[in-house]
Protein backbone atom coordinates (compact mmCIF):
# COMPACT_ATOMS: atom_id res chain seq x y z
CA UNK A 1 0.00 0.00 0.00
CA UNK A 2 2.55 2.23 -0.34
CA UNK A 3 2.20 3.39 -3.87
CA UNK A 4 -1.14 4.01 -2.47
CA UNK A 5 -0.08 6.57 0.23
CA UNK A 6 2.24 8.02 -1.72
CA UNK A 7 -0.02 8.85 -4.77
CA UNK A 8 -2.77 10.18 -2.35
CA UNK A 9 -0.04 12.52 -0.52
CA UNK A 10 0.66 13.39 -4.06
CA UNK A 11 -2.91 14.32 -4.20
CA UNK A 12 -3.21 15.84 -1.42
CA UNK A 13 -0.38 18.38 -2.37
CA UNK A 14 -1.65 18.83 -5.46
CA UNK A 15 -5.14 19.84 -4.04
CA UNK A 16 -2.78 22.06 -1.29
CA UNK A 17 -1.77 24.10 -4.13
CA UNK A 18 -5.29 24.65 -5.46
CA UNK A 19 -6.79 26.28 -2.39
CA UNK A 20 -3.51 27.91 -2.26
CA UNK A 21 -4.55 29.49 -5.54
CA UNK A 22 -7.83 30.06 -4.39
CA UNK A 23 -7.08 31.86 -1.21
CA UNK A 24 -4.98 34.21 -3.21
CA UNK A 25 -8.03 35.25 -5.83
CA UNK A 26 -10.22 35.73 -3.06
CA UNK A 27 -7.26 38.24 -1.91
CA UNK A 28 -7.06 39.73 -4.95
CA UNK A 29 -10.91 40.24 -5.20
CA UNK A 30 -11.08 41.77 -1.49
CA UNK A 31 -7.64 43.92 -2.27
CA UNK A 32 -9.27 45.05 -5.82
CA UNK A 33 -12.10 46.25 -3.85
CA UNK A 34 -10.25 47.85 -0.86
CA UNK A 35 -8.28 49.93 -4.34
CA UNK A 36 -11.46 50.61 -5.87
CA UNK A 37 -13.24 51.83 -2.87
CA UNK A 38 -10.45 53.89 -1.33
CA UNK A 39 -9.38 55.65 -4.87
CA UNK A 40 -5.81 53.97 -4.09
CA UNK A 41 -3.91 53.36 -6.75
CA UNK A 42 -0.92 52.09 -5.19
CA UNK A 43 -3.64 49.39 -3.58
CA UNK A 44 -4.84 48.53 -7.60
CA UNK A 45 -1.39 48.15 -9.07
CA UNK A 46 -0.07 45.47 -6.19
CA UNK A 47 -3.40 43.39 -7.37
CA UNK A 48 -2.13 43.86 -10.82
CA UNK A 49 1.68 43.15 -9.74
CA UNK A 50 0.68 40.22 -7.35
CA UNK A 51 -1.29 38.34 -9.82
CA UNK A 52 1.92 36.33 -11.32
CA UNK A 53 1.84 34.62 -8.03
CA UNK A 54 -1.72 33.02 -8.99
CA UNK A 55 -0.06 32.60 -12.45
CA UNK A 56 3.42 30.72 -11.41
CA UNK A 57 0.43 28.62 -9.25
CA UNK A 58 -1.34 27.62 -11.78
CA UNK A 59 2.34 26.46 -14.34
CA UNK A 60 3.11 24.68 -11.34
CA UNK A 61 -0.23 22.68 -11.22
CA UNK A 62 0.17 22.07 -14.90
CA UNK A 63 3.76 20.76 -14.31
CA UNK A 64 2.30 18.73 -11.21
CA UNK A 65 -0.11 17.04 -12.72
CA UNK A 66 1.57 16.11 -15.73
CA UNK A 67 4.64 14.65 -13.34
CA UNK A 68 2.08 12.52 -11.17
CA UNK A 69 0.11 11.16 -13.88
CA UNK A 70 3.43 10.43 -15.82
CA UNK A 71 4.57 8.62 -12.52
CA UNK A 72 1.29 7.12 -11.07
CA UNK A 73 -0.43 6.41 -14.04
CA UNK A 74 -4.06 6.63 -12.09
CA UNK A 75 -7.40 5.27 -13.77
CA UNK A 76 -10.87 6.06 -13.35
CA UNK A 77 -11.80 8.36 -10.17
CA UNK A 78 -8.19 9.02 -9.61
CA UNK A 79 -7.85 10.41 -12.93
CA UNK A 80 -10.39 12.82 -13.17
CA UNK A 81 -9.40 14.11 -9.95
CA UNK A 82 -6.28 15.12 -11.45
CA UNK A 83 -7.92 16.59 -14.50
CA UNK A 84 -10.39 17.71 -12.74
CA UNK A 85 -7.90 20.03 -10.53
CA UNK A 86 -6.07 21.30 -13.97
CA UNK A 87 -9.51 22.39 -15.25
CA UNK A 88 -10.22 24.38 -11.55
CA UNK A 89 -7.17 25.75 -11.81
CA UNK A 90 -7.38 27.34 -15.09
CA UNK A 91 -10.90 29.06 -13.63
CA UNK A 92 -9.63 30.18 -10.21
CA UNK A 93 -6.30 31.74 -13.00
CA UNK A 94 -8.75 33.63 -14.48
CA UNK A 95 -10.75 34.92 -11.52
CA UNK A 96 -7.78 36.63 -10.49
CA UNK A 97 -7.62 37.79 -13.83
CA UNK A 98 -11.45 39.63 -13.06
CA UNK A 99 -9.35 40.91 -10.16
CA UNK A 100 -6.56 42.46 -12.21
CA UNK A 101 -9.39 43.94 -14.41
CA UNK A 102 -11.34 45.65 -11.33
CA UNK A 103 -7.75 47.13 -10.17
CA UNK A 104 -6.98 48.60 -13.81
CA UNK A 105 -10.74 50.13 -14.05
CA UNK A 106 -9.96 51.47 -10.08
CA UNK A 107 -6.79 53.50 -12.19
CA UNK A 108 -8.79 54.64 -14.81
CA UNK A 109 -11.61 56.14 -12.21
CA UNK A 110 -8.69 57.92 -10.14
CA UNK A 111 -9.86 60.66 -8.18
CA UNK A 112 -13.19 61.19 -9.55
CA UNK A 113 -15.84 61.20 -7.38
CA UNK A 114 -16.50 58.02 -6.31
CA UNK A 115 -20.54 57.01 -7.95
CA UNK A 116 -19.66 53.45 -6.46
CA UNK A 117 -22.66 53.66 -3.99
CA UNK A 118 -25.15 53.89 -6.80
CA UNK A 119 -24.08 50.46 -7.63
CA UNK A 120 -24.68 46.33 -6.41
CA UNK A 121 -20.87 46.22 -7.11
CA UNK A 122 -19.17 45.36 -3.04
CA UNK A 123 -22.36 43.32 -2.41
CA UNK A 124 -21.94 41.18 -5.81
CA UNK A 125 -18.01 41.00 -4.51
CA UNK A 126 -19.12 39.80 -1.42
CA UNK A 127 -21.83 36.72 -2.81
CA UNK A 128 -18.37 36.17 -5.60
CA UNK A 129 -16.00 35.47 -2.56
CA UNK A 130 -18.57 33.77 -0.68
CA UNK A 131 -19.06 31.19 -3.55
CA UNK A 132 -15.23 30.50 -3.98
CA UNK A 133 -14.84 29.82 -0.96
CA UNK A 134 -17.60 27.27 -1.04
CA UNK A 135 -16.30 25.99 -4.16
CA UNK A 136 -12.63 25.43 -3.19
CA UNK A 137 -14.36 23.83 0.23
CA UNK A 138 -16.84 21.54 -2.26
CA UNK A 139 -13.49 20.41 -4.32
CA UNK A 140 -10.86 20.09 -1.20
CA UNK A 141 -13.90 18.04 0.37
CA UNK A 142 -15.99 16.23 -2.75
CA UNK A 143 -18.76 17.53 -1.51
CA UNK A 144 -21.25 17.71 -4.30
CA UNK A 145 -24.13 19.41 -1.86
CA UNK A 146 -21.79 22.23 -1.59
CA UNK A 147 -21.01 22.84 -5.29
CA UNK A 148 -24.61 22.99 -6.03
CA UNK A 149 -25.28 25.62 -3.63
CA UNK A 150 -22.27 27.54 -5.07
CA UNK A 151 -24.48 27.76 -8.56
CA UNK A 152 -27.82 29.10 -6.00
CA UNK A 153 -25.80 31.99 -4.98
CA UNK A 154 -24.63 32.97 -8.40
CA UNK A 155 -28.49 33.79 -9.17
CA UNK A 156 -27.90 36.56 -6.27
CA UNK A 157 -24.74 37.96 -8.44
CA UNK A 158 -26.97 38.12 -11.49
CA UNK A 159 -29.72 39.74 -9.80
CA UNK A 160 -27.55 42.50 -8.95
CA UNK A 161 -25.69 42.53 -11.72
CA UNK A 162 -28.96 43.55 -14.15
CA UNK A 163 -30.42 45.89 -11.40
CA UNK A 164 -26.51 47.72 -11.81
CA UNK A 165 -26.59 47.61 -15.26
CA UNK A 166 -30.28 49.57 -15.60
CA UNK A 167 -29.43 52.26 -12.77
CA UNK A 168 -25.61 52.81 -14.57
CA UNK A 169 -26.90 53.22 -17.61
CA UNK A 170 -29.92 55.56 -16.62
CA UNK A 171 -27.69 57.88 -14.32
CA UNK A 172 -25.46 57.85 -17.55
CA UNK A 173 -28.28 59.38 -19.52
CA UNK A 174 -29.06 61.96 -17.33
CA UNK A 175 -25.50 62.37 -16.21
CA UNK A 176 -23.24 62.20 -19.18
CA UNK A 177 -20.51 64.27 -17.52
CA UNK A 178 -19.28 61.61 -15.35
CA UNK A 179 -19.26 59.02 -18.01
CA UNK A 180 -15.62 58.07 -17.97
CA UNK A 181 -16.14 56.64 -14.21
CA UNK A 182 -19.88 55.45 -15.85
CA UNK A 183 -18.42 52.84 -18.31
CA UNK A 184 -15.81 51.66 -15.67
CA UNK A 185 -18.22 50.60 -13.17
CA UNK A 186 -20.50 49.11 -15.98
CA UNK A 187 -17.07 46.88 -16.97
CA UNK A 188 -17.02 45.93 -13.43
CA UNK A 189 -20.61 45.37 -13.08
CA UNK A 190 -19.43 42.23 -16.08
CA UNK A 191 -16.33 41.45 -14.36
CA UNK A 192 -17.61 40.39 -11.63
CA UNK A 193 -21.08 39.00 -13.58
CA UNK A 194 -18.30 36.54 -15.60
CA UNK A 195 -16.14 36.01 -12.58
CA UNK A 196 -19.26 34.28 -10.43
CA UNK A 197 -19.89 32.06 -13.52
CA UNK A 198 -16.08 30.98 -13.61
CA UNK A 199 -16.60 29.93 -10.21
CA UNK A 200 -19.82 28.29 -10.69
CA UNK A 201 -17.45 26.53 -13.40
CA UNK A 202 -15.34 25.12 -10.68
CA UNK A 203 -18.34 23.92 -8.68
CA UNK A 204 -19.31 22.04 -11.64
CA UNK A 205 -15.74 20.45 -12.70
CA UNK A 206 -16.03 19.45 -8.38
CA UNK A 207 -19.21 17.70 -9.51
CA UNK A 208 -17.41 15.74 -12.40
CA UNK A 209 -14.61 14.80 -10.32
CA UNK A 210 -17.11 13.24 -7.81
CA UNK A 211 -19.74 11.46 -10.09
CA UNK A 212 -17.80 11.63 -13.58
CA UNK A 213 -21.05 13.16 -14.85
CA UNK A 214 -20.63 16.63 -16.49
CA UNK A 215 -22.87 19.11 -14.84
CA UNK A 216 -23.97 22.69 -16.25
CA UNK A 217 -25.16 24.38 -13.53
CA UNK A 218 -25.12 27.68 -15.35
CA UNK A 219 -28.31 26.18 -17.80
CA UNK B 1 4.39 -1.16 -32.91
CA UNK B 2 0.80 -1.72 -32.87
CA UNK B 3 0.48 -0.35 -29.66
CA UNK B 4 1.92 3.10 -30.59
CA UNK B 5 -0.01 3.09 -34.04
CA UNK B 6 -3.23 2.51 -32.20
CA UNK B 7 -2.23 5.45 -29.78
CA UNK B 8 -1.17 7.68 -33.21
CA UNK B 9 -4.39 7.18 -34.54
CA UNK B 10 -6.25 8.10 -31.11
CA UNK B 11 -3.97 10.92 -31.06
CA UNK B 12 -5.33 11.93 -34.53
CA UNK B 13 -8.65 11.60 -33.62
CA UNK B 14 -8.10 13.87 -30.81
CA UNK B 15 -6.56 16.78 -32.98
CA UNK B 16 -9.72 15.91 -35.54
CA UNK B 17 -12.21 16.99 -32.94
CA UNK B 18 -10.10 20.24 -31.70
CA UNK B 19 -10.23 20.52 -35.63
CA UNK B 20 -13.67 20.75 -35.81
CA UNK B 21 -14.37 22.73 -32.80
CA UNK B 22 -12.27 25.29 -34.03
CA UNK B 23 -14.15 25.22 -37.35
CA UNK B 24 -17.09 25.70 -35.54
CA UNK B 25 -15.83 28.75 -33.40
CA UNK B 26 -14.85 30.35 -36.58
CA UNK B 27 -18.05 29.83 -38.01
CA UNK B 28 -19.75 31.27 -35.01
CA UNK B 29 -17.77 34.04 -35.27
CA UNK B 30 -18.28 35.06 -39.00
CA UNK B 31 -22.05 34.82 -38.62
CA UNK B 32 -21.96 36.70 -35.57
CA UNK B 33 -20.94 39.06 -37.68
CA UNK B 34 -23.27 38.97 -40.53
CA UNK B 35 -25.89 39.19 -38.03
CA UNK B 36 -24.19 42.56 -36.37
CA UNK B 37 -24.06 43.67 -39.95
CA UNK B 38 -27.40 42.91 -41.32
CA UNK B 39 -29.17 43.07 -38.21
CA UNK B 40 -30.67 40.08 -38.36
CA UNK B 41 -31.93 38.90 -34.60
CA UNK B 42 -32.64 35.19 -36.76
CA UNK B 43 -29.17 34.49 -37.37
CA UNK B 44 -27.98 36.03 -33.99
CA UNK B 45 -30.09 33.58 -32.32
CA UNK B 46 -29.05 30.30 -34.36
CA UNK B 47 -25.72 31.17 -32.99
CA UNK B 48 -26.69 31.08 -29.47
CA UNK B 49 -28.37 28.13 -30.27
CA UNK B 50 -25.67 26.13 -32.01
CA UNK B 51 -22.87 27.13 -29.52
CA UNK B 52 -23.97 24.06 -27.73
CA UNK B 53 -22.46 21.83 -30.77
CA UNK B 54 -18.96 23.59 -29.69
CA UNK B 55 -19.90 22.57 -25.57
CA UNK B 56 -20.63 18.98 -26.59
CA UNK B 57 -17.31 18.54 -28.37
CA UNK B 58 -15.48 20.14 -25.61
CA UNK B 59 -17.13 17.53 -22.85
CA UNK B 60 -16.19 14.76 -25.31
CA UNK B 61 -12.52 15.83 -26.01
CA UNK B 62 -12.29 15.59 -22.32
CA UNK B 63 -13.53 12.22 -22.08
CA UNK B 64 -11.68 11.16 -24.49
CA UNK B 65 -8.43 12.41 -23.68
CA UNK B 66 -9.08 10.88 -19.84
CA UNK B 67 -9.74 8.11 -21.75
CA UNK B 68 -6.89 7.76 -23.85
CA UNK B 69 -4.85 8.73 -20.66
CA UNK B 70 -6.09 5.74 -18.70
CA UNK B 71 -5.84 3.17 -21.96
CA UNK B 72 -2.30 4.22 -23.42
CA UNK B 73 -0.85 5.61 -20.23
CA UNK B 74 1.55 7.92 -21.96
CA UNK B 75 4.58 10.15 -20.01
CA UNK B 76 6.55 13.10 -21.70
CA UNK B 77 5.49 14.50 -24.81
CA UNK B 78 2.57 12.40 -25.38
CA UNK B 79 1.15 13.06 -22.39
CA UNK B 80 2.19 17.21 -22.83
CA UNK B 81 0.04 16.20 -26.37
CA UNK B 82 -3.17 15.25 -24.89
CA UNK B 83 -3.27 17.69 -21.81
CA UNK B 84 -2.23 20.58 -24.31
CA UNK B 85 -5.48 19.13 -26.38
CA UNK B 86 -7.59 19.98 -23.23
CA UNK B 87 -6.58 23.09 -22.45
CA UNK B 88 -6.88 24.53 -26.04
CA UNK B 89 -10.27 23.39 -26.61
CA UNK B 90 -11.36 25.03 -22.89
CA UNK B 91 -9.82 28.88 -24.80
CA UNK B 92 -11.72 27.31 -28.07
CA UNK B 93 -15.02 26.89 -26.03
CA UNK B 94 -14.63 30.28 -25.00
CA UNK B 95 -13.94 32.14 -28.18
CA UNK B 96 -17.08 30.55 -29.33
CA UNK B 97 -18.87 31.73 -26.17
CA UNK B 98 -17.45 35.37 -27.58
CA UNK B 99 -19.60 34.73 -30.55
CA UNK B 100 -22.65 34.25 -28.35
CA UNK B 101 -21.88 37.44 -26.67
CA UNK B 102 -21.55 39.50 -29.66
CA UNK B 103 -25.30 37.91 -30.82
CA UNK B 104 -26.46 38.71 -27.71
CA UNK B 105 -25.46 42.32 -28.21
CA UNK B 106 -26.60 42.35 -31.44
CA UNK B 107 -29.94 41.45 -30.19
CA UNK B 108 -30.52 44.79 -28.16
CA UNK B 109 -29.24 46.55 -30.63
CA UNK B 110 -31.83 45.87 -32.71
CA UNK B 111 -33.12 47.59 -36.11
CA UNK B 112 -31.76 51.12 -34.33
CA UNK B 113 -29.77 52.85 -37.30
CA UNK B 114 -26.38 51.14 -37.19
CA UNK B 115 -23.28 53.10 -35.58
CA UNK B 116 -20.55 49.83 -36.76
CA UNK B 117 -18.96 51.39 -39.84
CA UNK B 118 -17.72 54.18 -36.73
CA UNK B 119 -15.69 51.35 -35.63
CA UNK B 120 -13.30 48.43 -36.53
CA UNK B 121 -14.87 45.83 -34.98
CA UNK B 122 -15.38 44.14 -38.66
CA UNK B 123 -11.08 43.94 -39.07
CA UNK B 124 -10.85 42.99 -35.58
CA UNK B 125 -13.05 39.89 -36.34
CA UNK B 126 -11.36 39.27 -39.92
CA UNK B 127 -8.04 39.72 -37.59
CA UNK B 128 -8.87 37.11 -35.20
CA UNK B 129 -10.45 34.61 -37.48
CA UNK B 130 -6.90 34.58 -39.15
CA UNK B 131 -5.24 34.22 -35.80
CA UNK B 132 -7.51 31.17 -35.28
CA UNK B 133 -6.93 30.05 -38.42
CA UNK B 134 -3.44 30.26 -37.85
CA UNK B 135 -3.12 28.56 -33.89
CA UNK B 136 -5.36 25.38 -35.01
CA UNK B 137 -2.94 25.11 -38.19
CA UNK B 138 0.18 25.45 -35.47
CA UNK B 139 -1.18 22.72 -33.42
CA UNK B 140 -1.48 20.23 -35.88
CA UNK B 141 1.54 20.68 -37.40
CA UNK B 142 3.21 21.44 -34.47
CA UNK B 143 4.38 24.48 -36.06
CA UNK B 144 6.13 26.74 -33.32
CA UNK B 145 7.11 29.56 -35.68
CA UNK B 146 3.15 29.86 -36.26
CA UNK B 147 2.05 29.81 -32.95
CA UNK B 148 4.72 32.79 -32.82
CA UNK B 149 2.65 34.55 -35.47
CA UNK B 150 -0.57 34.38 -33.70
CA UNK B 151 0.71 36.92 -30.85
CA UNK B 152 2.34 39.23 -33.16
CA UNK B 153 -1.44 39.60 -35.46
CA UNK B 154 -2.84 39.91 -31.50
CA UNK B 155 -0.92 43.37 -31.43
CA UNK B 156 -3.00 44.60 -34.26
CA UNK B 157 -6.54 43.63 -32.46
CA UNK B 158 -5.04 45.69 -29.47
CA UNK B 159 -4.61 48.67 -31.49
CA UNK B 160 -7.62 48.34 -33.31
CA UNK B 161 -9.06 47.72 -30.19
CA UNK B 162 -7.80 51.26 -28.11
CA UNK B 163 -8.87 53.33 -31.40
CA UNK B 164 -12.02 51.73 -31.31
CA UNK B 165 -13.13 52.77 -27.86
CA UNK B 166 -12.01 55.72 -28.36
CA UNK B 167 -14.04 56.34 -30.89
CA UNK B 168 -17.00 55.19 -29.76
CA UNK B 169 -16.71 56.94 -26.12
CA UNK B 170 -16.26 60.51 -27.75
CA UNK B 171 -19.40 59.64 -29.87
CA UNK B 172 -21.42 59.04 -26.68
CA UNK B 173 -20.04 62.18 -25.31
CA UNK B 174 -21.71 64.29 -28.50
CA UNK B 175 -24.71 61.43 -29.22
CA UNK B 176 -25.91 60.19 -25.63
CA UNK B 177 -29.04 59.56 -27.17
CA UNK B 178 -27.02 56.55 -29.17
CA UNK B 179 -26.07 55.23 -25.53
CA UNK B 180 -27.69 51.40 -25.18
CA UNK B 181 -26.49 50.81 -29.43
CA UNK B 182 -23.23 52.67 -28.22
CA UNK B 183 -22.30 50.52 -25.19
CA UNK B 184 -23.21 47.60 -26.89
CA UNK B 185 -20.49 47.97 -29.26
CA UNK B 186 -18.06 48.83 -26.43
CA UNK B 187 -18.74 45.81 -25.21
CA UNK B 188 -18.07 43.95 -28.38
CA UNK B 189 -15.07 45.68 -28.94
CA UNK B 190 -14.20 44.17 -25.68
CA UNK B 191 -15.13 40.73 -26.43
CA UNK B 192 -13.14 41.04 -29.62
CA UNK B 193 -10.18 42.02 -27.45
CA UNK B 194 -10.56 39.07 -25.29
CA UNK B 195 -11.41 36.77 -28.17
CA UNK B 196 -7.77 37.63 -29.22
CA UNK B 197 -6.06 36.89 -26.23
CA UNK B 198 -7.90 33.42 -25.57
CA UNK B 199 -6.46 32.65 -29.12
CA UNK B 200 -2.97 33.79 -28.48
CA UNK B 201 -3.66 31.25 -25.35
CA UNK B 202 -4.14 28.65 -28.02
CA UNK B 203 -0.80 29.44 -29.11
CA UNK B 204 0.83 29.24 -26.08
CA UNK B 205 -0.50 26.06 -25.25
CA UNK B 206 0.60 24.81 -28.61
CA UNK B 207 4.19 26.22 -27.95
CA UNK B 208 4.43 24.12 -24.14
CA UNK B 209 3.21 21.07 -26.14
CA UNK B 210 6.21 21.15 -28.41
CA UNK B 211 8.72 22.16 -26.41
CA UNK B 212 7.30 21.55 -23.19
CA UNK B 213 7.74 24.66 -22.01
CA UNK B 214 5.61 27.46 -20.83
CA UNK B 215 5.42 30.28 -22.89
CA UNK B 216 3.40 33.95 -22.23
CA UNK B 217 3.31 35.59 -25.87
CA UNK B 218 0.64 38.37 -23.71
CA UNK B 219 3.30 39.86 -21.81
Amino acid sequence: MVIRENFENSLQELKKKISDMGELSIQALENAFIALKTQDVEIALSVIEEDTEVDDLDDEINQFAVWLISKEQPVARDLREIIGALKISSEIERVADFAVNISKATIKIGKSKSLLELTHLEKMKDVSVQMLQKALQSFLEANIVMAKEVSDLEDQVDEYNSETYKTLTNYLREHPEDMDQLLQLIFINRHLERAADHITNIAESTAYLIKGKIYDFNS
